[in-house]
């Protein structure tokens, strides 16, 4: 199958035309593509360099690249724009609708990071991580009063990197405790759990999957047993049941699918934006 | 100063409207956005819910509101299109343009994670988000030679989540070593870092960020004071140029800026993409 090249162009860091470009592309099974990402093209010694790098590159392949770019300055997208290959211009195609409808010119400053409201915006996100840390995996701190949300499951169930993604992503305070032999034998929850039941939020997984993740972990001994596996998923959603606790089967969803579904059913509110 | 409504609708997470959506708003300064993800809408009732939604919100409001989609089906993009206020349907735009260009019709089926490719991804974010936590702050495991780069700068300098969010958006090994007194007064690397000079790379960031960061944190005591956070950062700028170590000051960047140069200063390939 022949591979096609797909350059993401930014005079920023790339990532909101990595973030658009991968979803159009999800869109088209069965093509190979190679992604390059050429970030802080903010100039237009840069931006020419670009189209002459993306342009030797074309030469070789059997197919003309796709370019995704995300520039405000109008002459950079000029020359961009020459490039030999398929230019998609995101800002484009939705600016000057944008800017009609808010009656208002676009600055065409790149949109950096600036002014006090982003400082807010990064320290609440490095606040919300630092809240994470201390209060994963039923973590020292146990500072529940203030968590958004607390993440219950058994070991390997994606509590970890979904709570730093809410932390990280939307400020969003997420602690974490693991489902353990303790609380299968009780029925029952810890205290500490139990005072903020409302806040609780079940993840289970499937037996398979769960199986395939620990053996990577540690490949011998009781931890990765079809047995034991099934045994913890079972008695963690017989927990979930008996105290309403609501829950979703992270099985078929990247990190970013279960904090959005986090959000979405508990009406946690995002406390910063990306 | 009026508000102005915006939405983010998706029959996934909403994560691609939000950034296109956010990139495009900062593009007009002074105006008041008030902001709200409907994630998840996969069906015509749902769609029609979100539309009856807006529609009520927009009576309150002196403006209509403004509206971002990234819908794959074209009959939720038509439900979505009858609503009041100024739609930009994001994959419209894009998808025909590419389809002709990849001689392939667009699926049509919301861009899920299935199919070991993102099961693949997944586990390296996951993987790469251990590394990160078990080498975050010099911590025991100094696993340095799997490391991609190893961040090094003073408290506070945004070491540990930008080493979080390359593991977690870009699979990348990112681990973190403090540089402190005892590197100050030696003037020299210690061993476990000398051996992988070449993974090295610097955080600094201006005196007064420094200080009003660690208040945060810790209010009284030497470490937030003047003199010791301009010393500080002033020993281990000294130490990145005797060792030709590149650094980058992040005082006015975001992580996503700061993770982003440290890839394109480095060359470090990404090991997934979002």
């Amino acid at each position: 199958m022949d591979e096609r090249m797909v350059f993401f162009i930014s005079d920023q860091t790339g990532v909101t035309a990595e973030t658009l470009g991968h979803s159009l592309l999800t869109q088209f099974n069965g093509q190979d593509f190679r992604q390059v990402t050429l970030p802080f093209i903010d100039s237009e010694d840069k931006a020419r360099e670009a189209v002459a790098r993306i342009n030797r590159s074309a030469v070789d392949e059997t197919h003309r690249p796709i370019v995704f770019s995300t520039l405000v300055q109008d002459e950079l997208r000029r020359i961009i724009r020459s490039v030999d290959g398929l230019h998609l211009d995101i800002f484009d195609a939705f600016l000057a609708e944008l800017g009609e409808e808010l009656d208002q010119e676009p600055t065409n400053e790149p949109g950096r990071a600036h002014g006090m409201r982003d400082i807010d915006a990064y320290m609440k996100r490095i606040e919300a991580t630092n809240f994470a840390l201390a209060n994963d995996d039923g973590g020292v701190s146990r500072n529940y009063s203030v968590a958004d949300v607390i993440l219950v499951g058994v070991s390997r169930s994606g509590k970890t990197p979904t709570c730093l993604y809410l932390a990280m992503q939307y400020g969003v305070y997420a602690a974490n405790y693991p489902l353990t032999e303790e609380e299968f034998e009780s029925g029952i929850l810890p205290k500490v759990l139990a005072e903020h039941k409302h806040k609780l939020f079940g993840l289970t997984i499937a037996p398979d999957r769960l199986r395939q993740i620990r053996k990577e972990r540690r490949s011998v001994g009781r931890y990765s047993t079809a047995q034991q596996v099934r045994f913890e998923l079972r008695e963690a959603e017989k927990l979930f049941k008996r105290f309403g606790i609501p829950y979703v089967d992270t099985t078929e969803f990247s990190i970013e699918e279960i904090a959005s579904r986090i959000l979405d059913s508990t009406g946690v509110e995002r406390r910063v934006r990306p």
